[in-house]
């Protein structure tokens, strides 16, 4: 009796369960393909995770996440800053190839990624997925270049680098203005904290989602400044000294929200259908606007904008649970532009679109003993470069933005470092391996985006007149760029205005008198000068010598040629000449800043900076 | 037997007002004195109410409380910006008494007005009275520049410009900072609206204290950038144009909050025990951070900034309901001092300190055919001034930031009005009535902070060689100073940099060429510049000329003397000069800019600024 009940009730399950698997195989057909989620962080750094080894952050959600899949340790995005990096990530290109050199611009209907770029989204969405993108966009402000344009079906969060996460306004520049969109239509939600709206978004997309394959690239906007964590975690940290316990708390409201996120893919029954990246688009930020820091890039040389690992090798995760290995720590070498192909392998999708520089991971993914497709990267931001090619990595014009050591411009322009040996990039080998240095070089040259003119040239000395004698400066120098003495060096600068070599001045003009300490004749003076747009660095205007015997009484003054032509030519060095005709001991010299930067320069209307290295006196 | 019961009834009743009226009668013993409330309102045009005839703006609170009360026509505030105008409500004295020349810093520890200043807090204290700030302070960032230390016992708001009123964040400039304090402790009220913030506490400051007299300075952030109206009312004002619309939904936003604030003095039986000020800070914003605009000036010229009308003659209410007359306009002429001892005599209050500019009002608000005390008033804001006498008014160096209309620098650096015929100061009578310009350029001279130097002198004209002849630019002008005839038309220039009389430049050098058309002997060149250290303007380090005699070959260049020595005196004109022998037709000059600005000189590290007017070549 009691088992005719019991099979009665059993009965009763298999009819339920029956329908479910009706339920489940109808989801089943839809939904041949896993999910992909794509978690960026903004501003996160190299270590500032528990499962990176951050004792004093406390992430349970993330670390778990890791433990579920596979946590990685050297892999990098594709520059140092978020715009480019995220244009990397959605088109699976270097920065530079998906038209995205640096930083976007805030001002409404402005263009920013080409909208002719084909993203992840609309590769995920050609293979019938559901798209999204929550969260920060800062890769165009024209309708073109918006998030709806390049591929997502549905879009929430703000057009702008960053927003008050309570009133969603930006801050950055122009006027105080608000930023919060939902698929291209501005909506207020005034008070309501935004990392929690963007959490309710994602959530809803997902729960909304679940019968149909979808790809959600949730950009998380923190711990971007503004520092604004929750009361809770601002109250965990609160013995922590700031700015560090703010963007700590900052970080645990991350990981509070990725926990909502895994409860709801865990509740509707998905999180072993789905796929999960967990990365960083940039180093941590030392910005005065970010207290000057407040993350940690651990062993790591560098920050945001600098091309050292602290700036580019960033946590990152893949998790899909029961399908790929879980907790795995993997050790080799990948770049963001690779989640697109190996996304798209794992995902099986068609028409994968081949040019592109990210290779398919998902076989070293999917079997630790597989070869690793990456055998090399670049990277161009600014006049800064980085090759990297198995353990050994070279950086041209290396900017350390962690201030963690010195860097000699002259001797640190190209910097050398063994990964295996000196992950912190302390020590410079590329005078010990001069070799490693060519053949790096000589890769970078060949990339795409190397250009011979970003090499640092060996330094010639260059015998003079005017080599090593006395130079005085009868104007009032830049306070940044005192050292005169390199005017009469014998050396010409590196294309690098930081480098030291250089005397530089905004707006103003300089004035100089060598004292050659015997007349002797004169024939031609020659002036070195940097060119460098982006920087807002251009030809002085022109110079001008007059000479004397005693040093009161000077001729009459010759004015050099002009360089200002060559100013659309991008970065260069270049000299400025004089002939003349001379008996003299002193030259008096008399360098006519740029002024103003006119229409159509770049830096218009700021003043213009110019930099000279050598007066070379023939 | 029906009666009885009436009478029972009756008789409990009295039984229990009876008991209120001991309540009461306790209560009015404490509370001999009223209570006062002053609004002060940021960056609101000088006609942005209904009351003051805004058909576009919905603000029924403020224009009841204007018909319980004295409207005001011709009420000023005593600078053009936010904290001189404060400064002088609380001490009743000219800002530059006060110690206030402009907005005071945003570091934190920095000081404000300083401490020693007696505030109209700490004289209503002193009488026994409970005080209170809520709202901004943005008079100083130190512990003894604080609200607390000003005589407030509570204060609650924050201490900066602005901030964002969801977040309570300071954006203007520095790191992003959370800036709300209450009694000098950081508070955290994250995502709640400022102005419900502080309507909330204002109200609870008056339940708290409806049994003792009060003070209450409610000093509301509105409507000044960000312009962060609540939904409601942006959705009211959806079909006006921005910003005016977000900009008058704000208005309406502080509308409402002054009915909370009402309905709370009514609910508490003490609207009739309590005197209301309503006024502004200073006029609208044209500011970028205020998309440039969306208040309003009417009839008047100028805005935020500004002395004409529109930058200091803004919306004025009192109310003190059933003892002040009610449904009253006032159109005699008063300013923002005046209420410190208008509302000490209107409260009887002991010991109102005498070393004040502000004027007892308070027979003239009682009684309208009272005589005016106020006959004249004066402002100084940076290089403008102006002095007001019955209706006649003299504007020193004016600006119009409202855009009205052009001003000739050099016609209008004298700029009189009568208001009676001409309250738009659209014409400038200075000419037609020199004697009346005389008379109020004495008065400003007799005034404490009126110096003869800050008087446009008249142009004399200066017969010189150069006069009217050919000059041409050897050197990139500044694209704001293009107009260098003003350097050969025989006039020294005002001190006043905008006057168009100056050419000037901002770190770099200038050159010229001077034509004499005739080749003629040379005794001296003179260089005119103008000094102005407030403004970052310095004098040139010095200027060189060299001769020739047919505009190729240029004989040795001479050096003038320097004027650096002079840059601690303040704001002032004068002349380098060279003395000479020469023989020419053609004068090149050389004007060595003052680069950057060193150490320990306003404007530290920034581009110093030179400007020059007249070459006169002898």
């Amino acid at each position: 009796m009691q088992k005719t009940i019991n099979y009665t009730l059993f009965g009763k399950k298999l009819i339920y369960i029956g329908f479910l698997l009706i339920g489940l195989q109808s989801i089943a057909q839809t939904k041949a393909k896993p999910n992909v989620i794509i978690i960026y962080t903004d501003d996160q750094g190299s270590v500032d995770l528990g499962c990176y080894g951050a004792s004093d952050i406390y992430s349970p959600n993330i670390d778990q996440l890791a433990k579920q899949g596979t946590r990685f340790t050297q892999a990098y995005v594709a520059a140092p800053v978020c715009a480019p990096s995220r244009a990397a990530l959605l088109t699976g290109k270097y920065p530079q190839k998906a038209g995205v050199h640096g930083n976007t611009s805030h001002v409404m209907g402005s263009d920013g990624m080409p909208g002719e770029q084909y993203t992840i989204a609309e590769l995920f969405k050609n293979n019938n997925y559901k798209t999204a993108h929550i969260g920060k966009w800062h890769l165009g402000m024209s309708k073109k270049t918006g998030p709806n344009a390049q591929g997502f079906d549905y879009s929430f969060g703000h057009l702008r680098g960053c927003i008050d996460n309570y009133s969603h306004y930006f801050y950055w520049a122009g006027p105080n203005t608000h930023d919060l969109y939902e698929n291209g239509k501005e909506v207020f939600y005034e008070g309501k904290y935004f990392p929690d709206l963007a959490s309710d978004k994602a959530l809803k997309f997902v729960e909304d989602h679940k019968e149909h394959p979808f790809f959600m690239y949730y950009a998380i906007n923190m711990p971007h400044y503004p520092y604004q964590p929750t009361k809770k975690w601002r109250e965990y940290y609160k013995d922590v000294e700031k700015p560090r316990g703010d963007y700590a708390a900052f970080i645990s409201t991350i990981d509070e929200r990725i926990g909502f996120l895994m409860d709801k893919l865990d509740a509707l029954g998905i999180r072993e259908e789905t796929i999960i990246i967990y990365q960083s688009d940039n180093g941590y930020s030392t910005e005065t606007r970010a207290f000057g820091g407040g993350g940690n890039s651990g062993p790591y040389r560098g920050g945001k904008s600098s091309l050292f690992e602290g700036g580019i090798r960033l946590p990152t995760i893949i998790s899909w649970k029961n399908t790929l290995p879980k907790n795995r720590v993997n050790n080799e070498f990948l770049m963001n532009v690779d989640w697109l192909p190996t996304l798209a392998n794992l995902c099986e999708l068609k028409n994968i679109p081949k040019d592109i520089d990210g290779l398919d991971l998902s076989q070293m993914i999917k079997n630790s003993n597989s070869a690793l497709p990456r055998k090399e990267a670049f990277w161009k931001y600014g006049n800064q470069w980085a090759v990297r090619k198995g353990n050994w990595k070279l950086i041209g014009y290396p900017k350390d933005t962690s201030h963690k050591g010195k860097l000699d411009a002259t001797e640190d322009a190209l910097f050398l470092s063994n990964l295996s040996e000196d992950v912190s990039e302390m020590k410079n080998l590329a005078h010990k391996y001069p070799q490693k240095v060519k053949e790096l070089t000589a890769a970078f040259l060949q990339w795409e985006f190397g250009y011979e003119d970003d090499v640092p040239k060996k330094v010639e000395i260059i015998e003079h007149l005017g080599k090593s004698k006395k130079i005085k400066s009868i104007k009032e120098l830049h306070k940044k760029y005192k050292n005169i003495d390199v005017l009469l060096d014998g050396k010409r600068g590196y294309k690098d205005f930081r480098s030291g070599q250089w005397v530089g001045q905004e707006g103003a003009d300089l004035a100089f008198v060598i004292d050659l300490k015997k007349t002797q004749p004169i024939t031609t003076i020659h002036l070195g000068y940097l060119q460098d747009p982006t920087n807002w660095i251009y030809p002085p205007i022109n110079f001008e010598v007059s000479f004397s015997k005693d040093g009161t009484n000077f001729n009459k003054t010759t004015v050099s040629n002009s360089a200002i032509k060559t100013t659309k030519k991008g970065s260069l060095t270049g000299k400025l000449s004089i002939a003349t005709r001379q008996k003299a001991r002193f030259v008096k010299i008399h360098i006519n800043g740029f002024g103003k930067i006119p229409k159509n320069y770049e830096g218009e209307g700021n003043n213009g900076w110019f930099f000279v290295d050598e007066i070379i006196v023939e």
